[in-house]
């Protein structure tokens, strides 16, 4: 009979391991997005990225800025050099007003909280608002960066689908009323209105007022995200849903109107919201850097910068034009897609049997890379859909670009004719046959 | 007999209220630091504000910095207003290693990942690595920009008190043995080896092993916080404690070296942490603004950025020198502090029975401001303690300051003396009678 090991004292049950490999249960969700994952080979220059959507910003006028920022150290380095508000410079709140009033938006400086960015305002909103296990609706697709920070936060997202005309209603209500019956109030809806990342689609204004009446009615709020709406390339520009309803939380940006790398966002959120919101920004950064803040502020004051807009939409929507003709030109019969009108992006589904997701190392291999649709679902969804980009890359470029996608989206199809398709996918309609642009069709709730 | 109510269906369970208003569970540890408070008030220009950790931004080049600011934007603009990685511009990450080689540390640029201020770095390493209930220990009193980000991912902190060579290895090993008792390994130790903010006082270096040791034995990471380790007043660079351990997490910033208005900051961390820690940045802002990494970048590249270091110590010396003069001058009985060799505060003790948060608005109105000692511990300790900080005012401003405060003690005593002393605070350890400089006594563990 083997003898009793004798108990050990508590302090011996100590790990042996460091602390320092003792993750977070949070840290289980984050993972590498697969845009991530390809920056460093599609950066490559012999590579057309169509993946990235890195702004255009051959068209600002860097002569005038250097003066710009030359006089702002010079004048006011001891304020741009130094610790700032952790809700952000006021003169700047004041003017981020101003360019939400084109929208339709009125409010008021005292509730706009200047971030790094507006995936901060993302990460800090879903950390004042979402407990582990928390549910969070979100388009299907939806934006990568924001399903990182629900996963960060170890929220669960649903998916509402999309038609032409943006996020559909119907949908919205069945996902709300099934949720409902489980006992499940979500916590927000995140949606993207205009000229959608990654679907290209602007939601119709007629929709608007009642997608805010289903939120309402099921007491979730509503979290939009707009970082597009002044790159429309017909001149509309759409009421935010923020105009119609003030409890919406509004995330803003200067990344895609101004200059990216000077990390400008911002949000715009209820009085009841606000306290919390600096508070979690102070945690994260203690103030966001007074240099950038200032230099936005200057060249709002400054510059021409709704003529600057316009120009960035000019060259958005060349390029726009690029992409879809050689889209028409090349690719084969059975892919469809939607043309934008703003923003970055064209959604767009593959032949039957191709998966985007396999298909893109053979891609980069034919020197063009692009973000597969699965990075833009929680579920699984997306293998049938890729996102192109026309942002970034020359119309000589973008043309090229999807010349060689389209090679190799043939030799995809010579396999599958070849040896057959792989087993068919659940869960998946069956694709349409045309061949040419048609809206994303709803895929999931 | 009543007859019962109707099942109300699944549906009809949902909340009025909008979810804008259901916050997340950690939002209960929110609160706004003291300091943060009394910002509005003790920016005033008649009030001396010795409260602020402001930087003292004068010695800075300016003429210099504007022209080196505008050749950043004319020639590399297209770079320095584009998104970056999320790990940072690697030119960057390569000179922050030479950074802190000046404390004996050999790093990778690898394992370097570029922050918005070290404070980021602080809130994402909490992130990844603490799960709500998770013990960390910190000294007391501990830095409240970290006690706010262990509170909004929900840790528990548990002080551990310096004596005047910093935390004291017996009362770690203390506080490690009784959590063990108790089946707790706190997920790290937080600590400021140098210059600590805001007791003032420096790790002694024959400590510093035995301190890393003692976590070893109980698999303890450490998490070492180092923004004023160059900012000595004698010259002497103390071994950051991450040059003695590959494991410790090092925490740097450029807020007190260059400028805290760029946010430039980093963690140097083990590979096994790296990633982790890339993507929770990524989840957080995307990626750190490229045009203060470039800034910083060419700053160092450019200037005499050590002499520059020097100038801002010797700012500082002068300051300190200040303080401790007028402290001597002007403080009653029964007030204790200890001397800084370098960085930016004097952690002072008041005469027994002034409690310093009831005094604070009464020193606002008599236009001195400090920082009042319970915001830099969670434990209520610190009613005896205050903060002085001595970086941003003038030495004359100073030495008003010092004089002002004395004016405030002099009428608390004179209000204990006729009314009596308020009820005695218990666990609080009996003060010394003495006046004049000494070292922090530990008061918790």
């Amino acid at each position: 009979m083997p003898v009793p090991e004798p108990q050990r004292p508590a302090e011996a049950r100590v790990e042996p391991a460091r602390a320092v490999e003792r993750f977070a249960a949070r840290t289980a969700g984050m993972t590498a997005s697969e845009i991530r994952a390809l920056f460093a080979v599609a950066s490559r220059p012999e590579v057309v990225s169509l993946a990235g959507g890195m702004p255009n910003l051959a068209a600002l006028p860097l002569d005038s800025l250097a003066a710009e920022v030359a006089d702002l150290v010079a004048r006011d380095g001891q304020v741009a050099l130094q610790y700032g508000s952790a809700q952000g410079i006021p003169a700047l709140r004041e003017q981020i007003c101003e360019v939400m009033a084109l929208e339709g938006i009125s409010a008021d400086p005292n509730d706009v909280v200047v971030t790094v960015g507006s995936q901060m305002a993302l990460d800090l909103v879903t950390r004042i608002f979402c407990d582990p296990g928390d549910v969070v609706l979100a388009e299907g697709p939806s934006y990568v960066g924001a399903l990182g920070s629900f996963a960060a936060y170890q929220a669960r997202v649903v998916h509402v689908a999309m038609d032409a005309q943006g996020l559909v209603p119907d949908l919205l209500r069945d996902a709300l009323r099934t949720l409902a019956a489980r006992g499940v109030t979500p916590k927000f809806l995140y949606t993207i209105p205009n000229f959608h990342n990654p679907a290209g689609v602007t939601l119709a204004v007629e929709r608007r007022r009642e997608v805010l009446a289903i939120c309402a009615e099921y007491g979730v709020g509503v979290l939009e995200d707009n970082p597009y709406g002044l790159l429309g390339f017909t001149g509309q520009v759409y009421p935010a849903l923020r105009s119609m309803d003030p409890d919406v939380i509004y995330l803003g940006s200067f990344s895609k109107t101004f200059a990216a790398g000077l990390r400008v966002g911002w949000a715009l959120v209820p009085p009841a919201v606000r306290d919390r919101l600096v508070l979690a920004a102070e945690s994260a950064t203690l103030c966001p850097p007074t240099f950038t803040q200032l230099l936005v502020s200057r060249y709002l004051a400054a510059h021409d910068w709704r003529g600057q807009v316009k120009t960035f939409a000019e060259v958005y929507r060349e390029r726009r034009d690029a992409m879809i003709a050689a889209l028409e030109t090349y690719l084969p019969d059975g892919s469809t897609w939607n043309i934008p009108d703003g923003g970055f992006y064209v959604w767009l589904t593959v032949p039957q049997g191709v998966d985007t997701k396999a298909m893109l190392p053979r891609a980069v291999t034919a020197r063009v890379a692009y973000a597969s649709g699965t990075g833009f679902y929680t579920d699984g969804f997306g293998s049938s859909q890729l996102r192109l980009s026309y942002c970034y890359p020359t119309p000589v470029r973008i043309t090229e670009g999807v010349r060689r996608l389209a090679g190799v989206l043939e030799e995809e199809l010579d396999v599958i004719r070849t040896f057959g398709s792989p087993a068919p996918r659940p869960a998946l309609r069956p694709y349409s046959s045309a061949r040419g642009p048609q809206a994303p069709s709803p895929d999931t709730t």
